[in-house]
């Protein structure tokens, strides 16, 4: 998995039926060390309620339909989880404003 | 999932059998925030009624099988939303035309 | 998917024995606007009748396996489509010389 | 399969449900030949008690949830050994310190 | 699928418990018309009976598990083919030593 942060939305009215209801999200994913930008944003599906600015953890590829909100659906990157922390060699590199 | 421009298409007789019917395009990627061209075409089988020039959310791998036009078939991408608007840090980088 | 242009052939004897029978191409991926070598190489399963020199349309990852020639087989990468012509921004990349 | 050096741990107490109890590992991925740092480090859940500083074997994409603890999980990375040593061309490039 | 010779292996006691019994073996991708090295190393299971310095070719992701040996395992990489030749372009890029 890799981490990104919420950076926005996308919205359509035209899609697949699966999807309608599902909240797509913009994440710009992050280098773990420097918790910079890093690499291209993507679209990912929303399965924990996280919203912009929070930093996420995101599934790729068909695990990212092992959610009960994504399974069977047409999607290849969902929000499995809001992150509270990372610890990269004894040292936060992030940690989250709202949770300690 | 990622974003791109309808560009253009395909045509091919001699195809999988599976294939028969499925509307073959050619999608564009696209920086989310410049709504630049950014990486290389790919072919990707429309699902949601899309047309050249639209802005359309693409889907990959076996994730890409996951509706109605193209389960069990051998594809890795689908077009699978056309896009509306998207919002990147509280800025619409994308708005279609047609829809607002 | 991807296009690509057939440009050899790989023979194995000692094989898993699913692969009997399946004959291994090269492909070189091109460029969809140019129609010039992009990426590089690899070895594809014809499910088409496809050969040498022709302009296919490949298929990667499970989605290779969906066919009734590579099915519950280990292959990553199967050719499903002989082109016939590919258009982009209103203009034909690609003709093959024998279809029209 | 590549080979990669924990450095780190990531903590989400909001997470899909599955993910619970499972240990979110960093893992900086490692060239084979020099054993330095080659790529970007990764978040994988480990099946194998693995720890901090160890050299690990990962297995990615929809393989990752091959092993009892990943099962139906939306997990796209797994550690799945603690390596011992890797040889290459009759070399040790890398033997763990306690194993030997 | 993609061609690599085998360089090397690796040696893990604590791992999947699927894992035990498997040999698993470092490849390094080759250019298909140099057959030079050509991208990283990586760890791929023997399904073939395949040794140090053989030409092998190599399957990634699900499609790895298509074979009796990996079945339900958690590898993303399996060697499937001991390669006898391959042919670009009309001319013999690679012949084995041994089977000719």
């Amino acid at each position: 998995m890799m981490i990104g942060r919420v950076v926005g939305s996308v919205v359509s009215t035209t899609k697949a039926e699966k999807l309608n209801g599902k909240k797509m999200l913009v994440v710009q994913p992050l280098d773990m060390v420097t918790i910079e930008p890093d690499g291209k944003p993507l679209v990912s599906i929303d399965t924990v309620g996280s919203g912009t600015g929070e930093v996420v953890m995101v599934v790729g590829g068909s695990s990212a339909r092992q959610t009960a909100i994504t399974k069977d659906t047409p999607v290849d990157s969902a929000i499995v989880g809001v992150i509270d922390h990372v610890e990269i060699d004894g040292k936060r590199t992030f940690e989250s404003g709202g949770s300690e």
